[in-house]
C-alpha cells in the first residue's frame, strides 16, 4: 500500500511542461500561497531605479520574477509609499548595496540602494534570491559588497567553436555569425553572471589564437561587450604573446622592442576605441608550448610589464599565468614558484599574477600553490577550474564549493596564523592595486549551459565565492538547490548532504590520499595509471607522479626529496616535511609511503588505499539512491538525465577503483582486504583499451 | 607484518609447471609423505587383472596413478600376498565391483572384485579417488554399482566441428581426418568418461545431419568405438528422421513404408558389422522444425517402434526426445505431456523416451517435467544439460549438481509420497527394460575440456549422479575439488560452499521466484526480457512466459489458468495451484502475482524480485572475494582464469540485474527498495544494443 502511494504521488506530481534545465536558477516559479500573500503585502508597487539600460533591465527581471512567483501585478510608482519597492542612487555608498526595510508614515517600505546600476542590480538579485528560497523579507537590514573587485570567467573557447576541456556543446560564441547575427544566449549568459555577481569574462582559450586581436574579431568582441555591458560584464581577451609577429606582421615579438612595444599600444587603442571599458588581457606565455618573453631572453616581468604599459592609459589589467613548468624539472609542483618567485616587486601595478589553485594542474585534490603568500609585492589572483577536467566531465557529479573553500580557507601562514589564501589574495593582508579570482567556466551552448545539470551549481558557487569567500559550501549549495529545484527540505537535505560528499568522493574513486595525475592521456578522462609513451615528456607521464614501486607509493617532496616542503612557510612546511603530521589526504603528494605504513585508522596505507577506492565507489552508489528518492520533486527529465549520469559515474567508479588498485597491486603484491570488492575489471584488457574521450 | 606473510606465502606456493587443467580430476599429484607411507604399507604390488586390453587399463592407470601420488614403484605378482593390490573376476557378483581389505596369514591384501573388467576398471578408479582424497583405506568394505544402466553423454557436435550450445572451443571429434588420424584426445576423453562411470556418448547433434549414417561416417564412429570399447564406453549416434529421403534416396521418410522400414534395418545392420556393440539412437523428431513421423500423419510410436524394431535384434535402443512444442499453444509447458501421454504404453519395449528436467528448456529453475511418474507404462530417462546453454555458458560459476539433485529428489506422487524422479526412472517403480540418463556434455577441444575450469565439476557430478544420485551436492563437490585442486580444508571448505551457493545466485540475478527464458535471442546469453520481434513465434519471445504487466508478474498456470498444475499429481497440482502454498521459488511459473502481492518475507512481490535480483548479484561478488583467498592453493593459471571468469560473471550479473529490474520496472512502476544498489545501466540503451554472444 505504501509503494502504491508513493507510486501515485511520484506520477501527479510530475509538471506537464517539458524542462532542460535552460533557466538555470533563475526559475521564479509561483510560490506557495501563504509565502505569497505575505510577499505582496511587503511588496505590491516598485519605484524604478531610473532610465539606464540597467535601470530597464532590473525594473523587467524584478516585474517579470515577482508577477511569476506571487501570480499578481506589480503597481508603479515615483512617490515611496507603503509596500514599495524602492531602487535608490546613492553615491555616498562606497562599495555594494543595502537592501533594507524603511519606516514611513503608516508602515515600511523595501529600499535597494547603491552607489550605481549595477550593484542596485546586483541588490535586486539577492532580494530576488530570499523570495525564491520563501525567506522572510519583512524586516531586512542587509549591506553586503564583493570581496573581489573582478570576479571573472574564463572561456578555454576556441575561434572555431570547440572548447578546449569543455564538456557542454559548443561554445556560446558564434564568432562566424557576429557582430550581424545576435544570439539571444548572449543576454541570457550575462543575466545568469549577473545573477551572482560576476563581472568579468574572459571570452577566448589562453592557449589563444592572434586572430582574436584582429580587427575583424575585436569588432566581434565589441558587439559582445555592448550586450554585457548593461549587466555589468566587462570582456577581457586571452592573448598570444606572440601576435605582433602572427597578426602584426613584424618581425619579432621581443616585449623590449620599440616596434613591438608600440604595436601593442596601438593594438590597446584600437580596442579601446570600440570597448571603452574593456577589462584587459589574460596571458598565457612560455607555457606548453605557447610563445612568450622568454623565447627573447625576457622574463615573464618584462613581457607582463609590456603589456601592462598599454592597457594602462585606458586602466586595463593584465592578467599573467603562472602556470608554468618545462619538461626537465625533477618536480613539476615546484616549479611556478621558482621561475615567479624571483620576479616579485618586478611586476607594473596592473598586472596580476593568476595562479592555480594547486602547483600542478586542477588535480581532485592538491595542497595550494606556494606562490600564495610568498609573492608578497604582486597582486596574485586565484584560478579555479569550474568546467571539470579533472573531475569527470560532465558526466560525474563533483560540487566544486568544498575545492574552492579549501583552497580560500587554507592558511599560508605566510603573515602568521589566519593568513588565508582568500587573504592574501583579497587585499586586506597585501596591499593591491588589483584584486580578482577567476574560474574557468563550464559553460556550453547545451540547453541546460553546463552538460550536467548539477554542475550548474559549481558555476553559482564560484559566483558566490568570488563575492563572498566567507560563504560556506552548504550555505551556497541550500541556496542553488532551493532556487533551481525546490525548498521543500525532504529534498534539500539531502541533496546538499550529496553535493557536499561528491568532490571527496570524486577523490576517493580516482585519487585518494594524495594522488595526481593517473588520468588517462590527452583527454583525462578515466584512469591510465601505468600509462608510458617511449620519448613522451615524462612529467605528462603518471608514473612522474605517483612514483610507485616495490617499496611503496608517492612522491618524496620531503627535504630529501624534491624539497617543494620548503616552498611553503613555516609550520607547514614541518607539517607537510613529517609524514606523522602530514594530513593524511596529502600524505602521497608529499611522501614516498612504504605499503605497509601505517595510517591513523591502523591500517597500511595499502589497506588504506584500498579501503578509499571502496569509500568512492559506495559513495557514487549511494548517490544514485538518493537520487531516486527525489523524483516526486522534480520534473522527469531533469530527474531521469541526472538519474544517467549518475550511473555512468558509478561504473567509472568501479573502472578507476579496479584500474587503480590493480594497477597498484602489480608492485604493492598485496591482496585486497576482504571487505573490499572485487575488481571486476581485468588489468591486461584495460591496458590494452585506450581510454575513450566520452565527450570528444 | 601479516600482509607480508599472507604475499610471501602467495608467491612461493605457485608451482613451476604451467596448468592448462586439462588433467581434469585425473592429476595424481604426490601425496603428503605421511599418508602416502601409509597407503604404502597397505599396497605394494599389485596382481593385475588378466590380458583383455582393459586390464592392460587398470593396470597401466593404477601403476601409474599409484607411483605419481606415492613416487615409489609397484611390484607385480600373480601370487595373492600381503599388501598386494588384486584385481579378480568373480562372475557370481551381479553388478558392480567390491572393494576389499582381506585377511591372509600374516596380514591383508586389498581386493577389488567384479563380474567384469569394465567393473573392474570402475572399482580401480574408486579406489584411486580414495587415495586422491588421501582417505583411509585399511579397512575398506565396498561394494558399489551404478543406478542408471546407461549413463550417457549426448554431444550436440556438428559435422563441420562445431557445437550447437558449445562454449569449450570446437568439437572433440576430427571428423576429417577420422578413421585415418586419431588423436590423443578421444582415449583421454574415454579415461575421464570412465572415471566416473560414464559408460555411453551419443556423438552427433540432435538436430542430426542425415549424413552420420553414411557408410564413411559410419566407418568414422566405428573407429572411435574401437578406442573408446576398452573404457567402458559405448557410442551411439543422433539420427534424421528423414534419412531414409535424404541419405537413401526414398521418395518417403513414412514409418510406416516398408520401404522406410527395411531401409533402417539394412542401416543398422551396416552400423552394427562395423560396432557390435553399438548403443542405439537418439532422436529429435517433429521438434523445432525437425523431420517426424507427424510429417506423414504417424504418432511418435509409429516412428520410434519402427527404429526399435530395426536396432533389436541387435540390443540397440531407441532414446526418443519428448522435447516438443508447436507455436500456437497457449502453453508451451504442457505439450510434452500431451503429446506423449496419450502414446503410453503403445512403445516398443527396447524405446525410452529421453525427457528434459523441466517441461521448457533447461532453464536456471524450472519444476520438474509432468511427464515423470505420469507416464508409467514406458521407460522415461532424464536429459540434463551440462553445457551452460542457459547459465551464462562458460564464463560463470553455476555448480549444477544442486539443479540436478533439485530434479532427481523431486517427488512425483505418482505412486505416493516418496515416488521421486530418481525412483521413477531407475525402474524401481515401474518396470523398465532399460534404465538411463544422458547429459549434454560441456566439452569442447579447449585445453581444460570446459571452458571454465570449474565447470569441469559439471562433467564430474553428472557422472557421480548417475551412477548414484544419492550422492549429495555437497559430497561430489568435496570429491571433486579435493581431486583437481587440494584436499586442504581451508580451500576445500569455502569453495566447495561457493561451488553449492552458484546455481542458486544464477537463478536470482537471472530469472528469480520461477521466471524463465528471459534470455537475449537465439544465443541465449544476457538478458532481453522486453524482446518483440514482429512475426515471430510468440513462444519464442520472454514475454510469452513473464507475462509481465501493469498488474502483476509471472504465467497463471492454475486451473483458472493454463492449468499446467493439473497434469502433476496431487497434491502437487494443490499445492502448485494456491499461491499460498506453492514454492515462492516457483510462485510466477505458476502464477501471475500481484505487485504488491505479500511474500513470505513480508516484502511485496517487486520488492522481493528486486532483493532476489540483489542477492544474485551479492553472490557473484562473494564468489570473487572466496576465489581471491584461493590463490595460495593452486597454480597461477587456474587461479587467474577462473578469478577473470568471476569478473566476467559479477560484470554480468549486474547488468541482469538492472535489465530485469528496469523493464519489470515499467510495469511494475515502483521504486526499488532503498536498500537495493541502483541500476547502474540505462533501459533505453540496453534496448537499442542486441546482447552480444560472448561465445559465437
Amino acid at each position: 500500500m505504501k509503494n502504491t502511494l508513493v507510486c501515485i504521488f511520484l506520477f501527479l506530481s510530475i509538471p506537464l511542461f517539458a524542462e532542460d534545465g535552460s533557466r538555470l536558477w533563475l526559475r521564479y516559479e509561483p510560490l506557495p500561497e501563504l509565502v505569497s500573500e505575505n510577499y505582496q503585502q511587503i511588496i505590491s508597487n516598485i519605484c524604478p531605479a531610473g532610465s539606464t539600460e540597467t535601470a530597464r533591465i532590473i525594473e523587467q527581471e524584478f516585474v517579470s520574477a515577482f508577477e511569476n512567483m506571487n501570480r499578481r501585478n506589480l503597481k508603479f510608482s515615483k512617490i515611496i509609499t507603503t509596500n514599495s519597492l524602492v531602487f535608490e542612487i546613492d553615491t555616498t555608498i562606497q562599495s555594494g548595496y543595502f537592501i533594507q526595510t524603511k519606516k514611513i508614515k503608516k508602515g515600511t517600505y523595501t529600499s535597494i540602494s547603491a552607489s550605481n546600476d549595477i550593484d542596485l542590480l546586483y541588490g535586486m538579485y539577492h532580494l530576488l534570491r530570499l523570495m525564491q528560497m520563501q525567506e522572510d523579507i519583512t524586516h531586512l537590514d542587509i549591506h553586503e559588497k564583493p570581496v573581489y573587485d573582478r570576479r571573472i570567467l574564463n572561456h578555454w573557447d576556441n575561434i572555431d567553436g570547440s572548447i578546449e576541456r569543455g564538456y557542454a556543446g559548443r561554445s556560446l560564441w558564434d564568432w562566424d555569425d557576429l557582430p550581424g547575427k545576435i544570439s539571444p544566449r548572449y543576454t541570457e549568459y550575462a543575466r545568469a553572471n549577473a545573477s551572482i555577481g560576476i563581472n568579468g569574462t574572459v571570452l577566448n582559450n589562453v592557449n589563444a589564437n592572434p586572430l582574436f586581436l584582429s580587427k575583424e574579431y575585436v569588432l566581434k568582441t565589441a558587439k559582445l561587450a555592448d550586450i554585457f555591458r548593461p549587466w555589468g560584464i566587462r570582456v577581457y581577451l586571452s592573448v598570444n604573446f606572440s601576435s605582433p609577429t602572427a597578426l602584426g606582421g613584424l618581425s619579432t615579438s621581443d616585449p623590449l622592442n620599440v616596434e613591438v612595444r608600440q604595436w601593442w599600444k596601438d593594438k590597446a587603442k584600437e580596442i579601446y576605441a570600440l570597448i571603452p571599458d574593456f577589462g584587459g588581457f589574460l596571458v598565457k606565455a612560455n607555457s606548453e608550448g605557447l610563445p612568450g618573453p622568454q623565447d627573447f631572453g625576457r622574463t615573464h616581468a618584462d613581457g607582463a610589464n609590456m603589456l601592462a604599459e598599454a592597457l594602462e592609459p585606458y586602466k586595463g589589467i593584465v592578467m599573467w599565468r603562472a602556470f608554468v613548468y618545462n619538461a626537465t624539472s625533477p618536480d613539476r609542483a615546484k616549479q611556478a614558484y621558482e621561475e615567479f618567485m624571483p620576479l616579485d616587486g618586478q611586476f607594473h601595478k596592473n598586472v596580476i599574477i593568476q595562479v592555480k589553485n594547486g602547483p600542478i594542474d586542477f588535480q581532485p585534490r592538491e595542497p595550494f600553490n606556494p606562490l600564495f603568500g610568498a609573492m608578497q609585492k604582486t597582486p596574485l589572483m586565484l584560478e579555479f577550474q569550474i568546467t571539470q577536467e579533472y573531475l569527470g566531465f560532465s558526466l560525474q557529479l563533483a560540487y566544486l564549493a568544498p575545492l574552492y573553500k579549501e583552497c580560500l580557507d587554507a592558511d599560508t601562514y605566510s603573515k602568521g596564523e589566519g593568513s588565508t589564501i582568500a587573504k592574501v589574495t583579497d587585499g586586506s593582508l597585501f596591499s593591491q592595486a588589483v584584486t580578482a579570482i577567476a574560474g574557468v567556466a563550464n559553460t556550453g551552448n547545451d540547453a541546460n549551459w553546463t552538460g550536467h545539470h548539477l554542475a550548474q551549481a559549481n558555476w553559482y558557487c564560484f559566483g558566490r565565492l568570488a563575492w563572498n569567500p566567507d560563504l560556506t559550501s552548504g550555505q551556497i549549495a541550500g541556496e542553488w538547490l532551493k532556487m533551481t529545484f525546490t525548498t521543500e527540505s525532504a529534498f534539500v537535505e539531502p541533496v546538499k548532504e550529496m553535493l557536499l560528499e561528491s568532490r571527496e568522493a570524486v577523490v576517493n574513486y580516482m585519487m585518494p590520499l594524495g594522488l595526481a595525475h593517473l588520468f588517462a592521456w590527452e583527454h583525462h578522462y578515466g584512469p591510465e595509471p601505468w600509462l608510458a609513451i617511449p620519448g613522451a615528456r615524462p612529467d605528462w607521464m603518471p608514473s612522474y607522479y605517483h612514483k610507485t614501486d616495490s617499496i611503496g607509493l608517492g612522491f618524496d617532496r620531503t627535504v630529501s626529496g624534491s624539497d617543494a616542503v620548503s616552498e611553503y612557510f613555516p609550520p607547514l612546511s614541518t607539517i607537510y616535511n613529517d609524514i606523522t603530521t602530514c594530513p593524511e589526504n596529502l600524505i602521497l603528494w608529499f611522501h614516498h609511503v612504504h605499503w605497509n605504513y601505517r595510517m591513523h585508522s591502523n591500517r597500511t596505507l595499502w589497506d588504506e588505499l584500498c579501503y578509499k577506492y571502496q569509500d568512492g565507489v559506495d559513495a557514487a552508489r549511494k548517490f544514485q539512491k538518493v537520487w531516486d528518492k527525489m523524483a516526486p520533486f522534480m520534473d522527469k527529465e531533469r530527474f531521469e538525465d541526472v538519474q544517467g549520469k549518475l550511473k555512468i559515474q558509478t561504473t567509472d567508479a568501479v573502472w578507476w577503483k579496479d584500474a587503480c588498485l590493480l594497477y597498484f597491486q602489480t608492485e604493492s603484491r598485496q591482496p585486497i582486504p576482504y571487505e573490499i570488492e572485487r575488481p571486476v575489471h581485468d588489468l591486461k584488457k584495460l591496458k590494452s583499451e585506450k581510454p575513450v574521450n566520452p565527450i570528444p
